[in-house]
C-alpha cells in the first residue's frame, strides 16, 4: 500500500479546523435553553454552523442538543469559554462537553485474527475519511502485524485468554496510558474485558457483533442462521458495558441472503456488514455526534 | 372503494394461463435429473419457460428444481401427465408437485383487530397483483367486517380465545372445508392455533410477526426495542409449525428508525414492514415458488 | 372502504396541536441569528421542540433554520408574535414564515386516469398519516370519481386538453379559490399547466414523474428503458415551475429491476415508487419541512 | 499491505474447480432445448449444479440459458465435449460458449489518477473474492504505480491523450497481446478509446461512470447535480461500445444524498457507489453470468 503522509494531512486538518468547536448538552427540558446557549456563544463571537436537538418530552423530559460552531481564536478562548459556560450549565443542570475539533481523538484498535474491520478502518483512515490519530493496534495474535506496520502504526502483541486476562489488561492499560488514548475500537477482538477495564473506559469502547432476526444466542450463530434459512443477516455496533453485548446501540444494518448462501457465504456477507457498521459508529463517535441517555444513543 | 369485477379478471387470467403448468421437485442429487425431467416434458410438447434449481451438495445432497412450462391442451393432458410422471419420480425418489396455473389457489385470511396486513392483501388483490381467490375472511373481532364486505368477500365472525379455542377451531375448520381453502394467511390473527389445526394445514398457513435485532422475546417488544434504542426494526413471515414462531422463514425485511421515533412510530413502521413482507411471502406461495426443506425454505 | 370519521380526527388533531407553531427562516448568514430567534421565542414563553439549521457557507452564505415550538395560548398570541417578529426579521434581512400547526393545510389533488398515486394519498390520509384537509379532487377523466366519492371527498370533472387549456384552468382556479386551497398535488395529472397558473401557485404545486439512469427524455420512456436493460428505475417529486420537470427536487427513489421484467412490470414498479415518493414529498410540505433556495430544496 | 501468496491461492482454486464447467447459450426459443442440452451433459457424466434460463417470448422469441456443471475428468474431455456439442448447437441455431472454470480469466486494469475503483478491485482480489489473474495495470499517470507494485502486479505507464491516442493504443494492444488478456476493466480510465480498439475487444471491456436522475450530460456533472439539489446519485457499469457510454448496462446503483452534501461530498459518495458497482459487474463477467442480447444484458 502506498505510503501516505498522514502527518501532513493531520496538520492540514487541524489548521483548517482551528476555530471549530462542538458542544454536546443533556439537561432537563424547559423553555430558554436554546436561547441561553446561543446567546452565550454569540457573546464570544461564535457562529453556529450546525445545530440538532431532541427532547424526550417537552414537559418534564430530557433535552439534548449538539452545536457545531466557528469561534475566532478558539484556541486562545477555549479555557475561558469552558469556565464561563459552567454558569449557564449550572443554571440548567446540564451534563455537557465542549470539544475543539482540532484536538483530534487518539484511537487504539484491538483486534484478534479476523482483519476485515481493522482493514476497513485503516482504509478509511488512509483516504482521510476517518479523522483520528490511530496511535496503536493491540492484538492477541500476530495476524495483523504486517498490515498494521505497513501503515506505519505501532503494533503491540499482547497474548490474552481467560487465564491471563488481568495480566494482559494490565499491559493494555499501561499502553493506553502511554499513548493517551481517547477511544478503543474492538474490531473483532475476541476477548471479554473485565468489569474494571470497562469501567475505566466508560463510553469509550466501541464493539461490533453479528446480529440476526431472530437472534441466535450462543455458539455457532452463522451455522444456526443457515439451518433456519434466514433471509437477512446483520450487525450491531454498540458501546461496551458490563452487560455483555447489551450496551447502548450506535448503529445496525442488515443485508439480504438466500438459500444459495452457504455458511461460508453468510460469514463473508456478515463481515461486509460488520466493517461498514463499525466504521459508521466510529465516525459518529469521533465527530462527537453521539449522546448516551440511559441505555440508548441519540445520534445527531 | 370502487367495485372491481374480480370475477371477470379471474376468468381472463384463467383463459390466458390455461396451458401453463408448474413442477416442483425435491430429490437426492445425482446426474441425469434435469435430463430426465426435460425429456419428459418435451415428449408432451411442453416448452420450459422458466427453470430454477439448487442443490445442497452435488455429492449426496438434496436437489430442488422448479419448472414453469407451457403445454398445449394442458387441461386435457393434466391427468395423464401426472400419472406418467410418477414413473420418472419413482426412479429418482422424488417428492414432487405439479400444478395447473389456472387452478387459482383459494385463500382464507384470518385477522384480529389490526387491519394493516389485511388491507394490503385486499389492495394487491384488487389491483390484480395477488392472483388468488380470497374466499373468506375470518375474525375474532368485528373491526374488519365493513372493509371486507365492501370488497364483496364473505366475512365470518368467530369469537376465539384460550377458553373456547377448540370450539372456535371446529367452526373454522367447517368453513375451511366448505370453501375448499388451499391457503390460510394469518394477517395479524392474535390467537394461537392448536397442534391439530396446524397439522391439518401443514405448510398451508403463513404468519407474520415483528422481528428485531436483537429479538425482544415476550411482552411489549416495541416498548423494549424503544428503550434499547434499536436502529432497525423488522418483520418475518414464516410457515406455521407447532414450534411457536419457529417455522420455516419465507421472507424478512427491516427499516431504519432513530431516536426521534417513539413507541407509536416504531409500531407504525413495524406495520409498514409487516404488510409488505407478508404480501411478498403470500405471492411466492401462490406462485408455487417455495419448497420447504427441513426447517428452511428454498425460494425460486 | 370503511367510512372513517375524518372530521373527528381533524378536530382531535387540532386540539392536541393548538399551541404548536413552526418557524421557517432563510437569511444571509452571520453570528447571532439563533441567539436572536431563540431569545424572541423564549420571551413569549415558547419551548423549542425541534430545531434544524443549515448554512451554505458561514462566511457570506445563506442560513436556513426550521424551528418547531410549543407556545402557551398560541392562538391568542399568534398575531402579536408575527407582528413582533417582523423586527427581528428586518434586522437580519430574513425571509420567513410562521405557521400554527392547527391550521391544517387545504389540499386539492389533480389526477387523470392512473390512480395509484391518488389511492396512496387517500389511504395515508385515511389512516391519519397525512395530516391535511383533502378538500377536492379534480380530474379530466371520470376514472377516479367512484374511489374519491367513497371517501366523501368532492370530485370535480373538468375536461382538459391542449385546445381548451385556458378554459379548463379558469374553472380550476375558480374551484381552488372557493375551496381556499393551500396545496395542489399533481398525482399523475397528465396535462401541462400554463405559466400563469403555475405563477399563481408558486411553490404550492407538487408533481411526480418517472426517472431513470440515464434519463430517457421524450416518448415511451419505459419502452426505451426496457430496451436498454436498465437495472434501476426511479421517480422524482418536485415543485412545479415553468421549466418543465425542472423545478426544485423534493424527493427521489429507485428500485431494482432485472432482465425478466417486461415493460408492463417496469411500469408497475414505477407506479410503486411514484406513489411512495410523492407521498413523502407531500408529507414534508405539509409539515413545513421544505425551504426552497434557488433551484434546490433544503429538507429539514 | 501484507503480501499474500496469490499464486498458491490460484493453484488451490484451480485444483478445487478442475471438473467445473459453464455453458452459456442463446438461441431461438422452441420446445426441447433444455431436454437436448441436459441429455447431452448427462451422456458425459456431468451433473448440473446450477441452471438459469430466460426467454424473451416462448413463441418466436430468444431463449437464454446458463448451466454450471461438474464433469469428471473435464480437462481430458473438454475438447471432445466442445466438438460434440457443435451438433446440438447447430440443430438449435445456438450461439454458445463453454468454459472450464479453472481457466481463470486474465484481466488488465486501466486507470488514470483516481484510484478508488482500482483499490476496491485489488482489495477484493487479495481477499480471494475476485477470482481472476490481474496480469497488469496500465495507466496514463504515475499515481497508481506504488499501490499496484505493492501487490506485485506489473504496472505500465503509457502516456495518453487526444493527440497521441493511436500511439498509446498501439502500445496497449501490444501489452494486451503479450499478457494474453481476456478482460479489460476501465477503472476510471479517463481516455476515450478508438473504434478499432473497442472492436478488437468487443464485450471484453467494462467501464464505470457516474449516473444521476436526471442525467447531467456534459461537463461538471457533480456541480450541476449539486445545484439542482438531487436526492440520489448513482453509477452505471456497462460494456464499452462505440456509442459513448451507451453500451449494454451490467449494473447500476444509487445512494441518498441531501442538501448538506457539498460537491466534494457528492464526489466521495459517487466514488463509493462506483467502486461497488464496478466490482459487482466484473465479478459477474468473470463468473460467466452475463449474456448480451441486442443492447441489453441478461444476468444469471
Amino acid at each position: 500500500m502506498k505510503a501516505v503522509n498522514m502527518e501532513d494531512r493531520l496538520r492540514e486538518f487541524k489548521e483548517s479546523q482551528k476555530n471549530r468547536g462542538r458542544l454536546l448538552i443533556s439537561c432537563p427540558d424547559r423553555p430558554g435553553i436554546v436561547a441561553a446557549v446561543s446567546k452565550f456563544l454569540f457573546q464570544f463571537g461564535a457562529n453556529i454552523l450546525e445545530s440538532n436537538q431532541y427532547s424526550t418530552n417537552p414537559q418534564g423530559g430530557t433535552f439534548f442538543i449538539r452545536l457545531e460552531f466557528e469561534c475566532p481564536d478558539l484556541a486562545a478562548k477555549e479555557a475561558i469559554l469552558k469556565k464561563r459556560f459552567e454558569e449557564v450549565a449550572k443554571s440548567f443542570s446540564m451534563d455537557w462537553q465542549m470539544t475543539a475539533v482540532q484536538n483530534v481523538k487518539r484511537t487504539a484498535i484491538f483486534v484478534s485474527k479476523e482483519l476485515h474491520c481493522l482493514r476497513e478502518l485503516l482504509w478509511e483512515w488512509q483516504t482521510g475519511d476517518l479523522m483520528t490519530d490511530i496511535v496503536m493496534v493491540v492484538s492477541n495474535h500476530e495476524e495483523a502485524r504486517e498490515t498494521v506496520e505497513s501503515f506505519h502504526i505501532p503494533f503491540h502483541y499482547i497474548p490474552a485468554n481467560r487465564e491471563i486476562r488481568e495480566e494482559a489488561e494490565a499491559k493494555q492499560k499501561q499502553l493506553l496510558k502511554e499513548y493517551d488514548v481517547d477511544l478503543i475500537v474492538l474490531a473483532r477482538y475476541m476477548q471479554i474485558l473485565t468489569p474494571s477495564f470497562v469501567e475505566a473506559y466508560e463510553r469509550k469502547i466501541i464493539n461490533i457483533h453479528h446480529s440476526f432476526l431472530p437472534a441466535f444466542v450462543g455458539a455457532k450463530p452463522y451455522e444456526r442462521a443457515f439451518q433456519r434459512g434466514v433471509k437477512l443477516i446483520g450487525a450491531t455496533s454498540h458501546y461496551v458495558t458490563n452487560d455483555l453485548d447489551e450496551g447502548p446501540i450506535i448503529e445496525q444494518d442488515t443485508m439480504r441472503v438466500d438459500h444459495k448462501d452457504q455458511v461460508q457465504d453468510l460469514k463473508k456477507i456478515g463481515a461486509k456488514i460488520e466493517r461498514s457498521v463499525l466504521t459508521r459508529a466510529v465516525k459518529w463517535h469521533l465527530a462527537d455526534r453521539i449522546i448516551v441517555h440511559e441505555n440508548k444513543t441519540i445520534i445527531f
